[in-house]
Order: C-alpha cells, then sequence, then structure tokens
C-alpha cells in the first residue's frame, strides 16, 4: 500500500452512472448526475473526469454498463444513482452484486443509517456497494436530496478504499470532507 | 406511483405465519401470532383480513407456506414470527430468501439496531425481509416482546413499499404509528 | 435449551485463526493473534483452549484451516484476524461465508458501527460471522487496535449463541464481560 507518483499522476476516470426508465427515454430531467458531478467537483482536488452514462432499469443493460466503464475505461470509481427502491423494476443493488467480486456491506448499511435520520422509509433502499478489479462501485438512491447525505456519510472512506484496491490517489478538499487513511498509508 | 382507487377498495390479506416445531406440535401455546394480530388491529386503519398459518421449523414447509401466501392467497404483506436465530432448525431468513426476488437488508438492520439497545443478544436474530412479486415478507423473532419494538421500527414504511410493489393502499392510526409516504406519492 | 453438566465439564475449543501473507512467510509479527489470546484468557472464565494457526491470504487455505478447526478440532468458536478489507488478497469474509451453513449479519453490522465511531474508513471492513455445525466464526480486523473494540462489542452475546448452538457452557469474568443469557436459559 505505497502509492507512487505514477499512479497519482494520473487522471482519475470516475463512473456516474444514471439508472432509470423515465431518463433513459427523455421522459424527465435526470438530476441525479449533475448532483453528483457538482458534489465531486466540490470535494476533489485531485484531477479526475467524468464518464457518464444514463441506462434503463434494466439489468443486462445496468450490468453492461458498469462492465465497459470498469473494464473499458477503467474508472477507479463508479456511482450510480436510481433503481434501489423495492419496485419490481429496481435491479441496480442486484446488477452490482453481479459484476463485483467483492460486496462492501458497510457502505450500504452506513447510507441507510443516515437517510433514516431523515426519513422512515431509508429502510426501504437497497444500495450496496461492491468491488470490481480495481474500482469501487457505490449505489446511491435516486433522489437528488439524499445524494449529498449519503456521499457525506461515506466519501471520507473512498480515497483510501481505492488506495487499496491499487487505484489513483485522489485527494480532497478538507474544508469539504477529510478523506481518511491510517498514518502508515499517508503519502509521504 | 399512483394508487387508484380500485386497488384501495381492495381488503389486505396479511399473512402471519409462526415458525415453530413445538408451535406446530400444539406444545406450547404460540404467543407470536396473537400479538402480531393484536398489533395489526391496532395500527392498521384501512380493511383487512389476516391470514394465519403455523408450520415446523422445516426449510420446504416454510417455503411453501411463503409460496402460497403470496400466489394462491395473494398477501400484500407475510410477517413471519419464529425461527431467526443460530439453532440448528432456525431457518426461517433462509426459506425467506429462497422464495423473494428481491432482499430489503434495511429490514434486518434496523430492528436488530433497536433490539441491541434492550439485549446485547440481538446481533444473534438472522431476521431479514424480501419482496416476492407483489408481496413484503419480513421476518420477526418469536418472543412477543420483540415483536412490538420490532414492528414500531419498521412499520411506518411498510404502507409506503406496498405501493412501491403494486400492492393495496394501506393507511394506520396516526396516533399510533405515522405511515411514511413522500408527497408525490400521497393519495390526492 | 437446557445445557447439562457434562457439557459444562468440557474444555472449550476456541480456534484463533491469523489469515496474512506476510505473517504465514514470517515478514512481520502477528500482533492479531496474541491480542486475541489476550482478551479472551482475560475474559473467560470456564475452561478452555486456544487452537492457534496462521494462513496466506488464500481462500482454499482459509477455508480449509477453518474446516479443520471445526470439524477435526471440534472448536466451539474461531476468531479470524486478516484478510477483511476490499484488497484483491482479502478473502476471509467469502471463505467464512463458503464453510458456514448460517450467516449471523448482525455481527458485522455492530463492529462496523463500533469502529465507526473511532475511523470512517471502518465501513471498508467486510467482517461476518457465521455458524458451521457447532462453531461460531467471527472475523475481526487485523488491527490489534480493532480487535478489542470489536470483541468488547460482541462478546455478551457469544456464550449464548454456543449454547444455541449445542457448544460447551461458557462464562466470563463478569468485572470484563457479563455475558448475556435469557432467563429461562440460565443455568439453574
Amino acid at each position: 500500500m505505497e502509492p507512487t507518483d505514477q499512479v497519482t499522476d494520473q487522471q482519475a476516470a470516475i463512473g456516474i452512472l444514471t439508472v432509470s426508465d423515465r431518463a433513459f427515454r427523455g421522459e424527465y430531467e435526470d438530476r441525479g448526475w449533475p448532483a453528483i458531478r457538482q458534489y465531486l467537483d466540490a470535494v476533489l482536488d485531485s484531477d479526475w473526469r467524468a464518464v457518464p452514462r444514463v441506462v434503463p432499469d434494466e439489468p443486462s443493460e445496468v450490468q453492461l454498463a458498469l462492465e465497459q466503464m470498469v473494464d473499458r475505461d477503467l474508472c477507479c470509481l463508479v456511482i450510480t444513482t436510481g433503481g434501489t427502491g423495492p419496485a419490481v423494476r429496481d435491479v441496480t443493488p442486484e446488477a452490482t452484486e453481479h459484476v463485483c467480486q467483492k460486496m462492501m456491506p458497510g457502505f450500504g448499511e452506513l447510507m441507510r443509517q443516515v437517510s433514516l435520520q431523515k426519513v422512515p422509509t431509508a429502510i426501504l433502499s437497497r444500495q450496496t456497494a461492491g468491488i470490481r478489479d480495481r474500482c469501487l462501485v457505490v449505489n446511491l438512491p435516486g433522489q437528488p436530496r439524499a445524494i449529498q447525505e449519503c456521499l457525506d456519510a461515506v466519501f471520507p472512506a473512498i480515497p483510501y478504499c481505492i488506495d487499496l484496491i491499487g487505484g489513483p490517489y485522489l485527494t480532497t478538499d478538507e474544508r469539504r470532507i477529510v478523506a481518511f487513511r491510517p498514518k502508515k498509508a499517508r503519502k509521504g
């Protein structure tokens, strides 16, 4: 776990995947993707570029998009928005689990816990997170309101997670989010 | 997510499934089922009828009962009691997972968290929840004491969950439980 | 659930499994195993013996070690340390799930929650627990600092869990940890 300068100099690719039948058909304005983009712009200090995409709530489409964002676009982080509820078309968590080699249950637990302080229906969100190769995939709910509160909760752990899976060294604006790294892992 | 009057006028069928070898053999009085029935009577305002059943702690029996309550009896909600512990005969969570298309991890997380404030052995309960077609299945522990505290924690989210999966529009006595629905989803 | 004197008189075998490539190759001093041993010495009042082992972060090796500790060494409890993170070589939770018949999600939830009060990266720990036959397997992180806080959180529930799966009757030094047992289950 010693990040090299070479890795630091890479521009981090971050996927933002909107999963929504209606956004895909252009029936409503996707407010999830701009909310995530804005969040990352405000929080990330290191160089990054967004890899955006919109897919319908179709398991094969969500899986394919995730695979391409990781395998072809070499994203170190993919944030999904939408498709985490109990309805029959909500399939994002299953698609995430399908493409990941490892699941990270702590992300969903913490995001639900934080959202529960706002609404009792937070337990209906099935959002999860997982690792595919050198990429962390994190599901967010579709509501823009929930996006910030969820990211505020888990983002402090994301840069170190990406270190641990061999991705680029992300840094944050510490006035906004303090990325936690154990002392021995800090870049000297 | 626009419930129609037609759906509202249906009488909601709610399954109450006791999973217990001893209750099945009549060796002890099942106190789980009356506690759940009483709870629903006190909390639900809209019309409903109970579909009760007792099965032994046998995977195939629990699965079959769940399938019949959903597929034949058209329950929109099935609440199980018993069989959630670590013992070899405790198989309710696995049977639930087996018959459900989607799992709802937030229910178990919240119920364990609430029970933990009472007893440290709350972590031994493996209770979960999931969706089979248009029905939400929720596991409760067997102890009558735990039934109320668990239902108090998750019930505010249950009517909206049933809306989202296409079930009847449940209403509650708001002095007892306030069913949370996002504004846009409220019946106007 | 009536523990007999016969069971009480058994010496409980408790497995301590270090999962670490570097500890296995002797490249660093394993501090997880002594921390767990010391904890159990301080907390357990009833007779027990340690079954220690160190394996590399290799799924087949972790699985085999767990199987042997349960099936051959008849451990009633196996505590693992290490291999719970997101890195490619971290495979302890998957190996645990592979050998267990039942998973106990409440252990991981509570341990992450407790660790979260110290470090936001606690959500990166994928630690879980499960049952194989008459043995409870609990994953701990690798950091010695986290070992005590995690065990303090879950240990009060462990003796009763072992009762429920047919293991020996463990007792604790109540100045240190109060093992919770429901009244009807207490040894009279």
